[in-house]
Order: C-alpha cells, then structure tokens, then sequence
C-alpha cells in the first residue's frame, strides 16, 4: 500500500493511493498517520477495506510528510563509498549517526527555504525507514519485523554550518524544510529488496545523483539492529539511511543552492518530490 | 507557578503543585502540559485559577516528565569553561549543538537503565529551558519571550558510544532513561536570574558537582537566540544547556555508573531528581 498525508500544513488527513492513483480519505479509519497510529494492525485494517468505497480525495491538494510528528529523524552519515569519497572522508569503522529537527519535517513538494546566512546549502537523496513496532536491543534477524515501511527523503544541509560552525552537524541539518518526507509510506511488503533500489536527484533539470541503493554501506536491516543498541526505535521514527554521490559540496567546483532553483528526486517504487527554493 | 506531569509512564496528567506542596489535578483545564498546550495563554489561565478548587492527588504519584512528547531535545555541549577544561577540550568559540533523542525522556525519579556493553554512563546536572512560543531567527532582545519556564535535566552520557565510537554524540546520549526531565516546569516569572542559580549532583551521597549557571559561557538568552538561526525552536522543546564541572570522565581516575547507583541531584528553585541505576 501507499499511505499519505494530505491537505494544509498542520492538518493534514490520512490517505490511500489506490491502484488507479486516486488518492481515498482515510479519515473515517485513522485520525491520522503518525507515532499513534503506525502499526501492523493499522495497516492490517486498511488492507482489508475496499478502497472503492473510501470518500475520493478530488482535485489539486497538497501532499504533506508521509509521517505526522515523527518522534526520531535519525541520519546515518557517510553511508555510501562513493559519497565519502566524494566529501574527502573515509568511510566509517561503524555507522555515523546524527539527527535532524524534525521541526524541519516538511511535505514532499513543498517549497524549501535556504536559511539566513547560508552559502552552502546542498541537496541529498535519501531512502527513508519508517519504524512501525519498537525496537530496543533487536538482533539483525528480526529487525525487519520493525520497519512499517519506506519513502523518499532529501536530506537538505548547510555544508558551512554542518562542518565549519563548531559542531555536531546537526546544526547543518535542522532548518525548516530541511526534511522533505514523502510522498508515500510504501508498506514493507512492496519493496521487495531495500537494497537494490534506483534513485535520482536533478536540480534545474541537471542530474546530479544516479545511483541505487545497492551502494549503501551498511543496509537497512543492519541499521535497524545497531541503532537500537543506542536507543529505542518508536513506531513513526524516520532513518534517513544516507545519500550516494553526487552532492553540490562533491562537484568541482562545488555547487550550491540559491533561491529558485528547482529539485526534482525520486526512488524506484517510492515516488517522487520536486521542491523550489526560496530564500529564508 | 511549578506545573508537572503525574501517573504511569504513557499515560501521565497535568498537574499544578501548590503553595503548600500538594498537586492538584489539571486534567479538567488541559489534556496534558505538551507542545499542544504549552503557551503564554495556558499558563494565563491556569494562574487564574483558584488551586483549591482544583481535585487534590493523593498519595505517593509517579511524577513524569515536565514536558509530554518534546518535539525536540538540544543540547549544548561544553558549556561551562571548567567542564570543557576537565574533558580535556577547548570552550567552543561558538555554542556546540546536540540532539537527544525524545525517546530517551523519562520522569525525574524513574530508574535509569545502563545501556547493553556500557562501561562509561555518566551524569550531567543542567538547567533545562523549555519553550513557549515558536522561535525562528529572533533578536537576543526578544529571546526571552520565547521562554515557557525551567527544570532540571540529568543529561546522562555513554562516553564511550559519545566519543569513541565513530561519532556522532547523539550515539551516547540516547538510550532510553537517558533524559529525566523535572519534577517541575517552573515558570519563566519565577525564576529571577537564570544565570545564577546553584545546581549540584551526588552519586551515593559523594558531591561530584556543585556549581551554578553563572559560569556557563553562553546564556539563556544567547541561546535561544543562536539556535533560532539554525533551526525553529518549538513550544515543549527542551535546551539543556551544560554541565559544570564533576563529570564522572572528569574524575582521576574516572568513575562511571554501575548498577545500584544512585543519584540525585538539583537547582536551586527547580527541585530535585532522584535516580537509581539498573542494568539494561
């Protein structure tokens, strides 16, 4: 299944894209896709509804987060060699791991703003892991049984303020939509392997990301297992499991963002965002 | 005014402790002391209220954390001149930002579990700040509007997951009783200077920290004012804004938590927290 959020920020309402792509309100089952509602047995009672017979969601609406007021929005840095290479680091002995506000939670296509003071704000395609059971000290074995599912993630970031402002790199990752989510929670059962996965990033139609999933240093089910010995994985918690090559900081010369520009990104299977820059 | 949580773990109540000590049931004014309902206009009203008439607890209550579901919970590190002296690091020459994971909250007294392959749990008195109204790029003149009150935080740390363990800190500063937040929410117009209030720690009875905002480098108000720069700051958010010195790791030879251990700890005005340590 594909799960949304639709409608305007603040009070977005569940949704199901059904098989012909029409988005059916979700409200009559859910109050709405977040922490409190993201489980198996969620997912088990909408499978068993006929789609047809939930109120059409009709005409132009806004696609929100796929996650309402996500606990946990967990980075995992440097996570394909090629990107490490690409920034001049090595990749890890074990996973890096930072969070991003999830204040900077926004939907998948809404317009992302570049922060007061940045010159180095910088793109990052990313499959994102939602968590639908909790997970504390989970062996790698089991620790799929922990993902609700999956959806697209650009990781934005502020090089300067990541790198250069005295640490940690959260300080690079928080600013309001910094964290465009979605458009769909994909259910664990369509996504046949996490790990061979085809995903892409342009910004003003030029591509600058082309890569899969098959790169990824450490794969999602190894993640899932090493985080939860740190901490406890919630339903609703986001992993952004970390970007292949291809970043603004990675080209020669770098590139940046600047007020309107266009990204469009996507994932094999996951869908799609596309974001047009303001300044803050 | 001093506002808390009481009740079971999941599923605590407001609440308003007295003049005379004794907690009176918000339950019929708010639904919880969360980012829904932490506001100028919350406290308003509730300070309107006569307490008396308000239903009394009795009994010996769990008390929860002051803040319910914190959208976020940043710390600074380093934020005493003679804690970053005892670790054997230089006072940034701007603030370093962290991030608990919310996950890792838990009341004031609760049992602390000591993470899975832990050798280096350590404590961390500090004064926590809680957020009031949503802040993004605000003046330091106007920073402190943005304040809801005050509490006191035990930011608990696994040194070695913290620093030796590929980065980044949030690593050690998650594990789930990592947080114990309270017992109060101490509102803004209580607290006359919050740069000079004594704060201290003990493990079985043996004083580790005795010292006092007033030897924190960067203040409240500068704070709130630096983070607004990189990130909107949220109503329930909680800043916890470093330790003075009399960190375990800061000890010759260092001293880390085991099992049994207890700790309490305090400032000046906010109450106290008392915890026992258990293995995970």
């Amino acid at each position: 299944m594909k799960l949304l959020r639709y409608g305007p920020v603040g009070s977005e309402k569940p949704g199901l894209l059904d098989a012909s792509g029409t988005i059916r309100d979700l409200s009559g089952v859910i109050a709405d896709l977040d922490p409190s509602t993201i489980s198996q047995e969620t997912f088990d009672k909408i499978a068993a509804l006929d789609a047809a017979s939930l109120p059409e969601v009709s005409g132009d609406v806004r696609i929100g987060a796929c996650v309402g007021r996500p606990g946990k929005f967990i980075c995992i840095g440097l996570n394909y060699s090629d990107h490490a290479a690409e920034t001049g680091m090595q990749v890890p002995p074990e996973p890096v791991i930072f969070f991003k506000a999830t204040s900077a939670v926004c939907g998948p296509n809404d317009t992302v703003e570049i922060p007061r003071g940045s010159e180095k704000s910088d793109w990052e395609v990313e499959l994102g892991v939602i968590i639908g059971k909790e997970a504390k000290y989970v062996d790698e074995a089991n620790a799929m049984d922990h993902v609700a599912g999956y959806c697209v993630v650009n990781d934005l970031s502020e090089r300067a303020f990541q790198i250069e402002r005295s640490g940690q790199w959260v300080k690079g990752k928080s600013a309001d939509t910094f964290g465009p989510v979605g458009p769909y929670l994909v259910t664990r059962d369509e996504v046949k392997d996490p790990q061979n996965l085809p995903m892409w990033l342009t910004v003003n139609g030029h591509k600058y990301q082309d890569g899969s999933t098959q790169t990824m240093v450490y794969g999602v089910q190894f993640l899932i297992h090493y985080l939860s010995q740190f901490m406890s994985l919630q339903p609703g918690d986001i992993i952004s499991t970390g970007t292949p090559p291809g970043v603004g900081m990675g080209q020669n010369p770098q590139v940046f963002l600047k007020a309107g520009d266009v990204m469009e990104l996507g994932i094999e299977g996951l869908g799609s965002q596309k974001q047009t820059t303001v300044q803050a």
